[in-house]
């Protein structure tokens, strides 16, 4: 049975391979749609539209091969725990490119006007989401809990900063009504950039549930931070 | 070994029956959250928001028996892609949960105010997203290709109505600044239909990868309907 274990143990080698490969595209990908909300850059918005159809197709090419792995080699309990969340990952991290392409969208009718502080302001959320885009596969990648576990109490942080966004954005909005286009979609912008901090999180709770073999805990209220108990709990 | 594909078709049965009450409650949240906006209903705003809690406990239900079947009956090819497929379906039907727990809450800050328009538009989109959920939902009970392809093609519908609402919000705000506040919630509202349309849409695929074996086509524009011919193909 020796053969069989070692064969196993390449695919998950292989699948962790294309979970990292998926999680470099997304960590591209946001960058460079905050170079093109920054920088008002449409031709490399088109380039970021252009990359994450990249993205889907690895996203197909992870699921057959999970699907692959389980018909093969039927794994139960920790294995098959580890190829399910590696499907789910693969979808997040889809997900995550499908929103860092809508930025880069929306930076294209962005580029003809101006209104650098809130700019400034979202390009400081979208970095501050990039840093927990990049931990959380490290995190992954060394199923390392604590972070996982850090990850997941600093979301709040990025809803805070949307929130102070969402005003910024209304104020300017009543002050200048010729803002109010591009108000919203400066609002879409911030708005996916939290739910990219979301499913940040989720992959977290999936590596915390990879190590664990249980949920991370019941859901913590949004914009304020997760007691260190009510987690360990 | 008669016994043990009838234990696994009892396995299917129970899966199909969690999808099915999923979808249910999904149906209902959809449905309440647009009374929450028409009405101006705080009470049942929170109902929603507490009912898209047994939402996410199903989820997490299914999604151990289907690893449970997976593991007992190591099922391959069509058996395997459907269980799979009804995992996905869960975590899809879970997001238009947490999306119509959005739009109840977003109808909260709402009811104090009236912009009685606009309203009508968002619920009339909405009507239309719950009958194509409802529909997408017939067509997996009933593995029917037909209606999930007829779905497919309908989104960019949805996605019209969708462009008419936004434009529609913008002129009222800049028509008058007081409702700009209120403004960005009917968007966020008519945005979080148009995405409940778009996870519609991926059941529909998910239908269709179930009963061909196949993924339905490659990605169609957006806003406008896809030949038939291109889906055939």
């Amino acid at each position: 049975m020796a053969h069989i274990v070692t064969a196993f143990d390449e695919d998950l080698v292989q699948v962790q391979a294309r979970i990292s490969e998926m999680g470099g595209l997304c960590e591209e990908l946001l960058s460079k749609s905050l170079e093109c909300v920054q920088a008002r850059d449409t031709d490399l918005a088109r380039v970021v539209i252009e990359r994450d159809r990249a993205l889907d197709l690895m996203e197909v090419a992870l699921e057959e091969s999970v699907v692959k792995v389980i018909a093969l080699r039927q794994p139960v309990a920790a294995d098959l725990r580890v190829l399910i969340a590696a499907m789910k990952i693969a979808s997040t991290l889809e997900r995550i490119g499908d929103l860092s392409k809508n930025i880069a969208k929306r930076a294209i009718p962005l580029s003809a006007a101006t209104h650098g502080r809130v700019t400034t302001s979202i390009v400081r959320m979208g970095r501050q989401t990039l840093v927990q885009l990049s931990d959380v596969l490290n995190a992954h990648a060394a199923r390392d809990v604590d972070l996982a576990v850090q990850i997941w109490n600093q979301d709040y942080e990025i809803d805070e900063m949307y929130n102070a966004i969402f005003r910024e954005v209304v104020t300017y909005m009543v002050e200048d009504s010729r803002l109010i286009g591009m108000g919203a979609q400066l609002m879409f912008i911030a708005k996916n950039l939290e739910r990219i901090g979301d499913h940040t999180t989720h992959i977290a709770e999936m590596v915390y549930y990879i190590v664990r073999g249980k949920p991370i805990g019941e859901e913590r209220p949004k914009g304020e931070p997760a007691g260190v108990d009510f987690i360990r709990a």
